[in-house]
């Protein structure tokens, strides 16, 4: 298998990242081909702070680092550090139909809105097709709602054979697991833009403060309470063994626990969940030039595998090899 | 002065594409810097047969040189051989607004025709501006249908600037001189689409063949003529001197001379004009290896700017130095 994987640099990621996607991406690491790759050309498409975009940047490097991505099981590195992904994406564009891009869910959903696209997020399906098949991936974990993305991607791979014969290796979904409910402090689905998350990486004062937020019904300390409609319960079971979540069930069922004795317990959880990520990252923080070489080795080999595919895709469309 | 020009690979050029674009692109070189380039990741949003754009590219290069562009004065290479070029292209896709695009004369008026466009057509006004503000070009020589190209230019480099700061140059429109009538074989416009052209580099027969083929009107010999209804004669002045010009208009409204030997006159002027570009064309086609040194040297050249301007672009975007 030739995983692949682009991560979004969309700030510090919470809880929610972690459960839904990112743990489930490092999982795969270690195939015969793992790249994974920090997609800050796609940023460019939302984030207009040069200094926001180099900070999530370094915070998504650092974190998936810290999150267990092993770069001698996995190769790492920042998109914009192989140009041949924006040369396919052009040679892409002149075989890749407007309806196709018109139906792209992000292109179509803001259209529907009534605001106002720039052509990055109308054509960005292209780059993404590109950032896939300039490595010949074989299989793209995504979430649900991103299947598009590989159906697009496979869509232009076979016009592009269609017209100059076979050149680009069609690539599956591998479907993430999103049975894992992640509420957000305030229930809902935990979310930036709903502003109810919890960071993977925080003081340990600011994660108990954000944990005792979290919303939670009145029923008195004394009451029998139901762990299956509450928020802090669901956090809980994404961090704990059944063991320890059969033990909580029944403390919540028995009555005499406040919620904040339950809190505490997801604190502790989640402290213990994450002890070794912090440290690793806290380390990391200090020698940047690690992380850097760890980007730059990734870069050089991600490039290798780019430039041998994208040779091929130039011959098949009549440019030149390119002079050395 | 920094020069740009585009110079698309459509197959041999012709007369109409000599008078009207380059003779004068060419009468530009010897600038501070004078860049041209043959523009096949363009050519590939039209022709989809890889081995007619290699030989319309090996084509263009050849007829550039013969026709007198001197590598020492300018640089000459090919598109595809600066990826930079694709990466602007990105970086200006993500600030580029989708009615900018929309209203461009090539898609609008596909789209008009009610034809399918590819998103090739849709975005490559954002190719062609970054192909233009990769190298800090101040002056860009186009035909007056043109001119939008230039504008629409100068509107992504001041978005980018006003959302990242003062970083891409803007560069003005050279409008090239269109007084010259070119008409084809059929006395309509000579242009490829209405197959009525003459080509620049054509063997002696052939090109006596077609001359003698341009239509002209039923007047008898003996009869006086009209030069200026004439396209043998319209076609004649865009070789000869006044005073040529002046001795063939005497012996039309003369009369006593039939067109064939207007034709021979016109015959005879286009061979004199062409006999240098001829030789140096047939010289060049023996040494293909002299012509791929030229624009392997122009792309080295070319790709040395392209690479600061990128740089500079990169870093104001909040993208990091790409590792060495």
């Amino acid at each position: 298998m030739k995983i692949l994987s682009g991560i979004q640099p969309t700030g510090r990621f919470h809880w929610g990242n972690y459960f839904g996607a990112i743990r489930q991406y490092i999982a795969l690491q270690g195939h015969e081909q793992s790249f994974y790759f920090i997609a800050d050309l796609h940023a460019l498409t939302t984030v207009r702070e040069p200094h926001v975009l180099r900070q999530n940047v370094k915070d998504a490097a650092l974190d998936l680092l810290a999150l267990g991505l092993d770069p001698q099981r996995a190769t790492l590195f920042r998109q914009s550090d192989v140009p041949e992904t924006t040369e396919l994406t052009w040679l892409l564009m002149t075989i890749a139909q407007m309806h196709l891009l018109e139906k792209c869910h992000a292109f179509k959903d803001k259209k529907a809105k009534g605001i106002a696209a720039d052509a990055g997020l109308f054509t960005y399906p292209v780059l993404m097709a590109a950032d896939i098949l300039i490595y010949d991936s074989t299989t793209v974990p995504v979430g649900a709602d991103q299947i598009q993305h590989v159906e697009v991607t496979r869509d232009l791979a076979q016009r592009f054979n269609t017209i100059y014969g076979d050149t680009l290796h069609l690539p599956e979904a591998y479907v993430l697991d999103d049975s894992a409910k992640v509420p957000g402090r305030d229930g809902e689905k935990m979310s930036k833009s709903y502003d109810n998350i919890i960071p993977i990486f925080e003081t340990p004062k600011k994660l108990g403060k954000m944990i005792m937020s979290i919303k939670t019904d009145s029923t008195s300390k004394e009451s029998s309470k139901n762990p299956d409609t509450c928020s802090v319960f669901e956090l809980y079971k994404l961090f704990a063994t059944p063991e320890a979540q059969m033990t909580l069930t029944e403390r919540y069922r028995a009555g005499g626990m406040g919620y904040g004795e339950a809190k505490q317990a997801l604190y502790e959880a989640a402290i213990a969940h994450f002890e070794t990520a912090f440290a690793r990252r806290t380390q990391l923080e200090t020698s940047p030039d690690i992380v850097e070489d760890i980007l730059r080795e990734g870069a050089h080999r991600a490039r290798a595998k780019a430039q041998e595919v994208l040779e091929r895709v130039r011959a098949a469309c009549g440019l030149l090899a390119k002079p050395v």
